[in-house]
């Protein structure tokens, strides 16, 4: 997918048994990717704890997104994004099924 | 609109007399924003030459987008993004007053 065009909502599979992952650029201060999740979470438990900077969007479905540092899950409707600083411990709760929650992701590394 | 979280598309006026740029996210390598256009296009005769290279995607409307070294013009919808090198001139022919044109614009600078 990491080509010069291309559609965001476009290519999405039926049912995924992993999150897909499809690289769109990568350079030396960055990564986008989208990320397709059809009802994938988390697993219990576990937390992500990133060594960089995310900024990520949800272009479709509906995510809950849950921070080790606040009490309640956010619901991410289409539109809504979210900088999440490195180390600060996050996981995906929940992700929709129908439409598949389509996410565009963009990793920052040596924020100036 | 640089702030943690938010939704790409809210917040959205009724009408602009210029296009509507929202800075999302200032890294030394990268500038990522939101531009609003409301039936705006290049003026006639004018062509964008960017000394960076843009990733942007259409995230609602449509709009027509024209590079100078290719003979028909683009039609882009919701999800459509595209590769803009450095100094690859181009313009745009044509947004949608209804919905708005919103656009996701990633500037990248020193590609490694």
């Amino acid at each position: 997918m990491s080509s010069e065009s291309g559609n965001l909502l476009a290519g999405i599979p039926a049912s995924l048994v992993a999150e897909q992952f499809d690289l769109l650029l990568q350079t030396g201060a960055c990564r986008l990717e989208r990320i397709v999740s059809i009802g994938h979470a988390t697993p219990p438990g576990e937390w992500y704890d990133q060594d960089g900077d995310e900024w990520v969007v949800l272009l479709q479905g509906q995510a809950e997104l849950r921070f080790a540092d606040e009490d309640t899950v956010r619901l991410l409707e289409p539109g809504d994004y979210v900088w999440i600083p490195a180390h600060r411990r996050h996981r995906v709760e929940r992700t929709s099924h129908n439409p598949p929650a389509i996410w565009l992701a963009l990793h920052v590394y040596g924020v100036g």
